[in-house]
């Protein structure tokens, strides 16, 4: 008999996993080594541990261990915001009058506001226990920032976040938090660096970029004895720990016997994607299972569905590893215009590798859109989701009209990665009639791919 | 054998609350009948409808009927952010070093970011069954007027939120949430109404005050067919739809054989702490329990600690019905530098009659310190709280301090009513070291006495 399915599914404390699942492991062709960016040459083990911290660094290059275990502090710390909820969206459900059964995973019910917390208590953790002072890392919103204060703080870690200038100034919310947890706020350019001073100098008035600010966070944890710089989405390293997020859907949808057919996930750098979709990318590679894995992008930033699969440099300012990856070459920008973020030129190498291979299709959708699935979403479930969760939303509605046009009851998922509390800026544009639309021409993407450097 | 306490109780769904309930009922002396303002006599049902729904008259009046069935329209509702977790502080008591166990009921996981979204669905929920077109409110910081959006748009119901123009101005963000929601957001004072042109005249560039904007809302509900106004604080009614609180943490508390020693909540109008105490409270006044209880005010809008304990206005602008109840009178306005919440001159009339008779006691605390908590439990807890959750939070801390002197084991509970996302402003002053507290004088406190009407 069929249990009754609450709108809400948490697992017990005892049902939490209590093991990473590296997909890596199982897939039979696995994705292409990361690069020295000095020597364009597959990084060693002991090379990559002078950037991260030597186990952070080992989970990095693992691609042979299929599960690793959750070490007791950070499952401690998991148990104050996790298990997230599995919620089924009756409301959504009614509103659209479908057959379908719609499920979203909610990760934005703790202060930073969305999944990097999973990564961030991880990175920290691991700092810790190899006796590190402390972290470097940029921001640019300030998500990544507040969740890696917040883990910080909780292991008594000192936390350097270089954010952005323009965010600095134009969003002192997300900047108090930080303080507030703790963490050095520098705006980004600034004057600690030698990066940071040479740009000052030869662009005065600058409002800062990502690239500059993963420069001098860079700089910052090289140039202090006890440092590591850590970095919230793309690396290997990072969609291990999201695996938290598809580890806990699947043992919620097992929980209740139900089969989802269809699993949607927005992609940025791909760390949220990649997480949620481990478990069962892992059932498909090892030919257990079949689902059929939707990627959603911004048309304004169209790695996935209009990038080139090729090495290419992580940060605009070439100083990290260089990656095989789905990219629009690490020069690209998306249009002013663009408001959500999934900014990212590329998309991590595993979820890169398992699109090339067929595991999962991609989308790309209009900002406008999106944001009326945004406002839809809040009205009948209660949530104002981040504009960057809004893009699965809009791919779950679609599809869940195409069951009511088709009459087939599926199970949808999909991943909604954080609430938009901070994004009221955008949401204001959106309110106002005054969002537009971007998609960048054919020429702009050649353009921009010249940047791609040559490896062969 | 005692269940091992997870870090998170949560109720499952079929465990939750299916009936409010009113503590009145079981008080042997009951809290005085509310006023009409413009006789000063008790106010009738009649009376009382031209400004409530009628349902919600009915229950505003109601002190015999001990629990009242919550429609299944809410309960749905309810469901998608409900049941809220009580969560048992273990880091909170390592960090203290505790032989105290503490738990906190957290009403801040929902887009409205606190418990006043419990009512708001009440509310519209009623006015939508009496087949009203909309309601009418004002709003100061904006958590109000978004949990009355979120029910409005939830029930297709119209929303029209008059939100003081200073308010308006310097917090966009919470404006837009409520836009988004649907609502017509109006800054107060406005041209719409007369009493706000009237003010614009007297008083050119003002940006208003909350006794203005509730003013205007009354009228506006007065003179369009079919609206009502509604009210998110001090009531009745709005204790008994707080009630799920208190009950949902009692359920689990039994769940796993855990009596509370301790019960703490913040009180401004007593709408959380009248919710959370309700159930405990009905067990004193039957006689079956006994809790320590504490009302926890800011030292500078002390109405429990330093107020009196009769008839006032419940709205500066004089047009809602008196209650009695513990008052600094209606016009008291606290100090500037005053951060948080919890600024209304008056208190629940429950609470107050609950006080009155020795059932809970008051202790008031300095901002500063207030704000320290916060930060300490936001590092340690990982939940950056509400500025008004947080005068909990202190007292919680130093009880549990006190335990750690004298070795007692006590089970502290205390609520958690929100989060502070919104309000960073305050953060960045503490964490600047530029807060400062502020307590009235005798003096200050006899002038505003002054106030209070003569109704004998």
């Amino acid at each position: 008999m069929k249990k009754e399915i609450p709108y809400k599914i948490y697992l017990e404390e005892q049902e939490m996993p209590r093991q990473w699942y590296n997909v890596r492991a199982d897939m039979k062709k696995k994705p292409a080594p990361i690069l020295d960016p000095r020597t364009l040459k597959p990084i060693t083990l002991d090379e990559l541990s002078g950037i991260f911290c030597r186990e952070l660094a080992k989970q990095e290059l693992d691609d042979t261990t299929a599960y690793i275990d959750i070490p007791h502090d950070i499952r401690s710390f998991y148990k104050m915001y996790r298990p997230s909820p599995l919620t089924r969206a009756y409301c959504l459900e009614k509103k659209l009058d479908t057959p379908a059964h719609i499920y979203y995973k909610f990760e934005g019910n703790n202060t930073s506001g969305s999944h990097k917390l999973n990564s961030a208590i991880a990175q920290a953790y691991y700092a810790k226990a190899q006796g590190l002072k402390g972290v470097t890392t940029e921001t640019g919103a300030g998500q990544w920032g507040t969740a890696l204060s917040m883990a910080c703080a909780y292991l008594e870690l000192d936390c350097q976040v270089y954010m952005v200038k323009c965010s600095y100034e134009q969003k002192p919310f997300r900047r108090e938090v930080m303080r507030t947890y703790g963490a050095k706020v520098t705006p980004s350019p600034s004057m600690e660096t030698e990066v940071g001073r040479k740009i000052n100098q030869e662009f005065p008035g600058t409002t800062g970029s990502l690239g500059c600010a993963i420069s001098e966070a860079v700089e910052a944890a090289l140039g202090q004895e006890g440092y590591r710089y850590v970095l919230g989405s793309v690396l290997n390293q990072v969609l291990l720990h999201q695996s938290i997020i598809g580890l806990e859907t699947k043992a919620a949808l097992d929980k209740y016997g139900i089969k989802a057919d269809m699993i949607i996930g927005c992609a940025g750098g791909g760390s949220n994607l990649g997480g949620l979709i481990s478990p069962f990318a892992g059932q498909m590679v090892r030919g257990e299972a079949d689902y059929e894995i939707i990627a959603v992008e911004p048309a304004s930033c169209p790695s996935l569905t209009r990038g080139v699969y090729a090495y290419d440099y992580c940060d605009t300012g070439k100083v990290c590893p260089l990656s095989k990856m789905y990219t629009l070459g690490s020069g690209f920008i998306p249009s002013a215009s663009h408001a959500g973020g999934l900014r990212y030129h590329g998309m991590s190498s595993t979820v890169s590798e398992l699109y090339d291979q067929g595991y999962l299709t991609a989308r790309s959708v209009d900002q406008t859109q999106v944001f009326e699935a945004a406002a839809m979403f809040a009205k009948v479930e209660g949530i104002l989701p981040a504009p960057e969760s809004s893009h699965a939303i809009r791919v779950a509605i679609d599809e869940a009209i195409r069951c009511r046009e088709t009459g087939q009851e599926k199970n949808i998922v999909f991943g909604l990665t954080g609430t938009g509390y901070f994004d009221m800026v955008a949401y204001q544009r959106f309110n106002d009639g005054n969002m537009t639309d971007y998609v960048p021409t054919d020429e702009e993407l050649k353009k921009s791919f010249a940047s791609l450097p040559k490896t062969e």
